[in-house]
């Protein structure tokens, strides 16, 4: 009986003593306690922070006491001893190839596209492979921390269904290229494709829909005007590889008389609604018209090693202030999709290219991861960094793994020490996607056997030997 | 009654029907199943295989079922499924740095040494500290895979008992330089302390004492003509950082009338128990020197980017036949002790810098990391491949995780798709190091933790501000 009594007591004191108690706005989720780097235009950084999420957006980022004072959630997530960072942002990637990932390395560009990946596609790529290909992509994105993509393949529409089902962020470019692709035969059925693909997803929550003409040396100036004509009636944006290899520079300048960036320019094809891939060999005046269009890109340092493109001028894009954004590329030519790699090998490259240990720093590296490639896919005003108003896409990563152990500045060891093996948790638009390294909207086994079963068709399609056939 | 005499019958019929299952080889461990991938001369890969150890010594390697007939094992650990490869060599690290991992990044040269790392060494640096951080970075290397790694730092003595306390394979060089070092403030006292580490460690299992004067910048003609001579009376190796820098060759040139190659050739340094560090700016004739010696290359592709020191010309170094070995350098300046990730940078990072992609292949970069690595250090009569006779220093990988779905090549697939966090199981000397990813020689807890203690003192020692600094 007299518990009973303190324990009404006490409850009036509450309310008597503490109304801002019950004054507590409600949310959805907190992510409490931890490491907080917001990527916000000071670069700051909040030791134990928290952050408020309400109908998939971010209500608001500061210090854990006073988030509890302010909020009180339907649920909350531990972060503490943890760094929270916005999602990472893919800004370029074929994500059925991951299905191909291995199938043909250290070949002349030549070989490797006509002795493998054109037949490759040829004799496997269809709905069921690009599905099978997007939800092993997707739970290898989700696994690094990668919360929003852009792809650039055939059947996008299949792609966007196994995203939206997944509750991955991406931007989608339904490819349109002058020769027979594995979805459409024509350059013509490929743009009706790509009108209807658009108006399905237009206005999804996660899903951009958007026109991906291949490169400028594999679709016409009419139909690149065509293209844009149709994005812009549209609305939607326009991804394109442009300047990817010394070749295509070469052909382009006796064909047109320009540089791919100022031919592309010139038939008013470049707006801010585009996103370049790699754009490795530009000169000064290119970045200029880059910079004026207010053009995205997509710099993919791994895979433009690993095919011997070149070294994009990264330090001086970002000096001029261009939108940069970091970019796996497929995983035929990477041979995963990890951020983390991109960022790390993206300082060190830009370095010794430079011959400057200071070009491309770990702070520049983890813009490029992030607001960079928001920009890149201009989608800054939605993702990117954690501050109000955006969505809450979200990474929760581990920091005391022994090759993260010391610590003494956050970014760096984000940058140079931190691996997708560290990310713990990560959030879409509110939705927990993988929690304490479980995924939560894929079944991995699943994902896993299915690969397993593409990869012993795709290796028969091509006849791999059996020393190095799948078990 | 009629079951137990079938059973005796049973028994009876396999002593007389099938002798040889009882005339079986006992060895102390069977490694069963699993892909092979035994780095020999052929590149041989053996699916299903299996490899008998005896007193630390590989006595057998081939099919599962035939080792299974010849070899009755103590102990067996199941590979099923995985990929069994030799233990990876790290030819090039200063493992105590360690606790310095990520303290000042994006830094000139100058800059980052004389107002942080020599700070940093002149503050905090004794046999306490040594100790504290070679078991982190020992722990770091278990768990990466590598059994064996090539060491430059001061109080090497201590080095060497945390390293045999672990059970890891490791030349140990104690720095000799002209400056007052952590442990000794002499140049001859440095040499008084390497003669006594080298007597007392000399024929050690597992510890390969050398001597390492630090670099021909910073140690006299007449005093690396000393450590020349006492290493040859010793009969031990030397380890020196080699031509790192523009800098350094443009100083040597000037001082010496040659490239920094070329003069120790002709003061009688180079000879087949030297390890060099770096080789970045070698020309045609250097690289000619060093094969004449039988210089053992120690490349370290991330670090030299980090720095911005340069790309080393390592595809014409592997055509000339050099035993060229992959390092990490120290955490400092990487900022891991990965070798997966030097491996798929070497890959990658020399198809850029030659326009081809055909540089420096998968193989290639797995061979650099194993039999390179013994070449580089001299050892490869014991260590680097999979092979009778040879240590039994191996490493058993998981094929299975997301990021390594699917798989084509298994070379490929080592390379450019496995990372450190698929290593399971290391064996060094055929002892079990790690058993499915639990480090059995170190107490990861501790080691952590003593870390974190050095971590607080360096940051003080140095007084980086409290934004960066540690929980």
């Amino acid at each position: 009986m007299l518990i009973r009594v303190v324990a009404i007591c006490s409850v009036l004191a509450l309310f008597i003593f503490a109304p801002q108690a019950f004054a507590r706005q409600r949310v959805d989720l907190v992510i409490s306690g931890g490491i907080i780097v917001p990527m916000d235009a000071g670069f700051s950084v909040i030791e134990n922070g928290a952050i408020a999420i309400r109908r998939g957006r971010i209500v608001a980022v500061g210090r854990r006491d006073e988030i509890a004072r302010l909020y009180v959630a339907s649920r909350t997530i531990d972060a503490r001893g943890r760094a929270v960072i916005p999602g990472l942002i893919n800004t370029h990637t074929h994500v059925p190839m991951t299905l191909f990932r291995g199938i043909a390395d250290d070949l002349e560009l030549n070989e490797w596209l006509t002795k493998f990946i054109f037949p490759a596609e040829a004799k496997n790529v269809d709905a069921s492979f690009v599905r099978a290909g997007t939800r092993l992509g997707l739970a290898e994105m989700i696994r690094g921390g990668t919360t929003t993509y852009c792809d650039m393949y055939y059947f996008e529409d299949a792609i966007a269904e196994e995203t939206a089902k997944a509750g991955v962020r991406a931007v989608l470019g339904e490819t349109v290229i002058d020769f027979p692709a594995p979805d459409n035969k024509t350059f013509a059925a490929a743009l009706i494709y790509a009108e209807r693909f658009v108006q399905r997803w237009r206005g999804h929550r996660l899903i951009f829909p958007a026109i991906a003409p291949h490169a400028p040396y594999t679709v016409s100036e009419e139909h690149l005007r065509e293209v844009r004509a149709l994005a812009d009636r549209l609305n939607v944006p326009v991804i394109i590889h442009v300047a990817e290899t010394r070749k295509e520079v070469a052909d382009i300048m006796q064909q047109k008389g320009a540089t791919p960036v100022q031919y592309l320019a010139r038939i008013g094809f470049l707006n801010g609604r585009t996103t370049a891939a790699h754009l490795v060999h530009v000169n000064d005046d290119d970045i200029a018209l880059l910079k004026e269009f207010g053009v995205g890109i997509a710099h993919n340092p791994q895979s433009n090693m690993k095919l011997a493109s070149g070294i994009a001028p990264v330090p001086k894009m970002l000096a001029a202030g261009l939108a940069v954004g970091l970019g796996t590329d497929g995983a035929a030519s990477n041979n995963d999709l990890n951020l983390w790699e991109e960022m790390d090998t993206a300082a060190k490259l830009h370095k010794v290219a430079t011959f400057d240990p200071r070009a491309v720093s770990a702070r520049q590296a983890l813009w490029m991861a992030t607001v960079g490639g928001a920009r890149a896919l201009h989608l800054e005003s939605e993702i990117g960094s954690l501050e109000i108003g955006k969505r809450a896409d979200i990474v929760i990563v581990d920091l005391d793994s022994l090759h993260q152990t010391p610590r003494y500045d956050i970014y760096s060891h984000l940058v140079y020490a931190t691996k997708a093996s560290d990310v713990r948790t990560v959030i879409v638009d509110g939705r927990v996607l993988m929690r304490d390294r479980r995924l939560l909207t894929l079944n991995e086994a699943a994902v896993r056997r299915e690969a397993r079963l593409w990869q012993r068709r795709v290796a028969q399609s091509l006849r791999i030997p059996a020393q190095s056939a799948p078990q």
